[in-house]
């Protein structure tokens, strides 16, 4: 069971109640009624609870598992071992996703501004908003419906954000619209300037960073990640992007809806991503090359060319996956052959 | 035209004026009275509107602006199309950048303390000193002239901050002293404990971090990025220097004046970089090595040993470039050899 | 001397005293009264001063140094300069972190709660815990003894914080456990939701994160570094881990006790580190892999695979050592070769 001190649960539910909500699996026979009181690893996992399989690699821990009901593909259905109800389906950890979201659903915003807060007069806080103790609400900044905004967070002037979105602890934003239901996590910094400049031997010249941070509906920034604003285009960051931890966001950058940007990855200004492409922790992504849909990346390459859609690419420079297999193995055993002459 | 929600526009001005105050381009015949009322990238710029072109890149953009004015280099002075006004120089970029700063000037410092700020008695600030909501100013913190403090952010005590500085949101400063103008953006950590200890199997002992952070006049650092304080001696940023987001600075580092840090950069301990050394993205410098005036590093490469000045470096470990497209262009014909071979 | 703006000196010390509680030298014949006063690095050191070397490559300024007092390895006690006092011991850096401990401690909790902090009602505060201006402690948070909270820092809803423990400025914690005498850096962001959802062409699934991070005794988190929560396991971080800045931990990573992570290392999730894994800074360890105790891994290392105790990898992917060096001479000899030919 999760930790109560931290989450609160939710339900419990039915077999039955899940099948609907989540229309991603067949109900076993005679199982409607069965209760599911909650969501654990199949490692922990207790009779009432249910767990998933996603990964082949905790095959072991399936059939080890006392999870009253286990969510899995088609191919593992006879590895759910006895005493455990599998509940089978393409789509298992889509299927855990959606359940495990109603057991432990997201806590609503406590409408309210915390006497500590400071919130600027000329600012516009839709109905049912949370403002947390320390947060400063700049001039004119907007807030949408139910958001939430956290503890010491700063929203600057003429800001947006959208409905139904959180701003953890710490977060600080300036020149930026946000969607709804955006979620940035604890440090993100959405909206600096970015790192422009005349080079110049007494004193580099800025160069006044007048766009702005566009970003989509359904997005999480992750913690401590920065999102530069604009320079004269503006950095647009689509709907339902997923960006990770420590990620930089370099001025002008466009990400295509649906992109997926693990920890530590950097995109160099100017480069636009298509959709839905995916790149790798610590990846790191060239100024003004284009990417096209549903490039993937992998883990610490260098990105720095123009990506024909579909392609996956890894090493750095990044080149088509198997090149860089080939390349390393052709690499080893030269090394070998060198090795046994000398 | 920049959102004026968020950016403030000055002018306009003649282009006698800008020839006047940027020096940079001769002003074509007639053309003195001519009025610049905004700048703008290329693809959006209309009459009024002033442009550049600094990457040939955008060659296409350019053909087809709809900018009044554009700044360009000579080589691309056929290139502006007619009806747009070329504005011809070997810098086209700085004009830009001069020209920007004057219809964008950066926001003044408004005078005064927020009530809800935190200022210890013993702090002193200077004229026009401007302290935002929250932020918190310990003891014997010395500010300058005309400095602005951002929301929630934290200087530390005996912090000394020069004049005409910006501390944007949420940063933190600690055992540090920072010259004039300079910009720490929004979540930087400046002057925290370096990462020094004496191995130990039961406890790593601490080894006190009692050096400071030195940083010149004319620096800016990025959003997010991190300069720990020296060990014994001090850590060093020159003057000039311009440090993007997410960087990491290690203690007793020096950087010299002039260089420029791209983002997630990090500098292990004690390195010493000369003056107007560049590092490209994700570029990484061991410790304790030194790097020679006007070296380059490229992306995401790790440099290993020391280089002498006006080295150009690129790979992991850093290699001068040559070399290392040398090595690639071998390993791919290798690869290449081999994969017909089997 | 260290600034005393920033630093506040304890002692002197005889040298009697310092052998007494370092137990790492032995004392010089007739040197016991000598009067230690400070530490300071070898370039600067005076008469009273203490200095030590670690490194040979200083051994320069060791033949320089007017430091009256010298801590080195056996193999190196002849290279003291006369004047000097050698202290002869196998572990310098440890004799001085020791000594430099004593004549730098670190500055107690000033007991109290600073009126523009906001504390819930149903959080518990050990005995003397200092908590600083504009730092917000929520409901059931529980701080223990002599804890220290920086300006601004954000502690989440049942967070619970042990003994001893140093939160730095503008630091945000949600869903951990902290042990004793952890010291998390300005900017540290611990028990953040990880990286968890379900992919989805309209809106990508999040999956609850509803573990918690776990940290053990003595730790430190550097600035601005990220350590996910669990999504059903927890995350745990062992006792005396160090790690440094800019450094992110994935949800369910598992690092054991002694491992000391450098700056902007990356760890994915669920992979599990022993003890005392050593990673070089920008590298990278993949998610759901296994590291045996002492590893060390080279700086920008790529580590993709599961590593038995003991190895001592480098490159990308990271491969022995030696491996490494030897293939890297071997793209050296082709691509000279090939040079050559062409």
């Amino acid at each position: 069971m999760a930790d109560p001190r931290f989450h609160r649960r939710a339900g419990p539910f039915t077999l039955g109640e899940l099948a609907a909500r989540t229309k991603l699996f067949k109900l076993p026979e005679g199982a409607e009624g069965a209760v599911v009181t909650d969501v654990a690893p199949l490692e922990t996992a207790g009779a009432g609870d249910l767990s998933f399989l996603d990964n082949r690699q905790y095959l072991k821990a399936l059939a080890a598992t006392a999870a009253g009901f286990c969510v899995v593909a088609p191919e593992f259905a006879d590895r759910v071992p006895q005493g455990s109800l599998a509940l089978v389906t393409p789509h298992p950890y889509l299927a855990y996703a959606t359940i495990a979201g109603l057991i432990y659903p997201e806590a609503a915003a406590v409408a309210g501004v915390h006497p500590s807060a400071v919130v600027d007069a000329s600012a516009v806080l839709g109905e049912g908003v949370q403002v947390a103790a320390g947060a400063v609400i700049c001039a004119r900044a907007e807030i949408g419906q139910g958001s939430v905004i956290g503890p010491s967070v700063t929203v600057g002037e003429g800001v947006i954000i959208g409905a139904g979105c959180r701003i953890d602890a710490n977060v600080s934003l300036e020149c930026c619209i946000l969607g709804d239901r955006v979620h940035a996590q604890s440090g993100a910094r959405i909206g600096t300037a970015g790192f422009g400049f005349a080079p110049h031997p007494e004193r580099h010249v800025p160069v006044p960073q007048i766009g702005r941070v566009i970003i989509g509906n359904d997005c999480q920034i992750g913690a401590n990640s920065c999102i530069a604003r604009g320079s004269g285009h503006d950095t647009i960051v689509g709907d339902n992007v997923w960006i990770d931890n420590l990620v930089q966001i370099a001025h002008n950058v466009e990400i295509g809806s649906g992109s997926i940007l693990v920890a530590q990855v950097g995109i160099a200004g100017s480069a636009r991503l298509g959709r839905f492409v995916q790149a790798g922790g610590q990846s790191g992504i060239a100024g003004h090359i284009r990417l096209g849909d549903g490039v993937r990346i992998g883990a610490k390459s260098g990105v720095m060319n123009d990506q024909d859609a579909g392609a996956t690419i890894l090493g750095q420079p990044a080149v088509p996956v198997r090149e860089f297999w080939r390349q390393l193995a052709a690499l080893k055993r030269l090394s070998e052959k060198k090795g046994k002459g000398e």
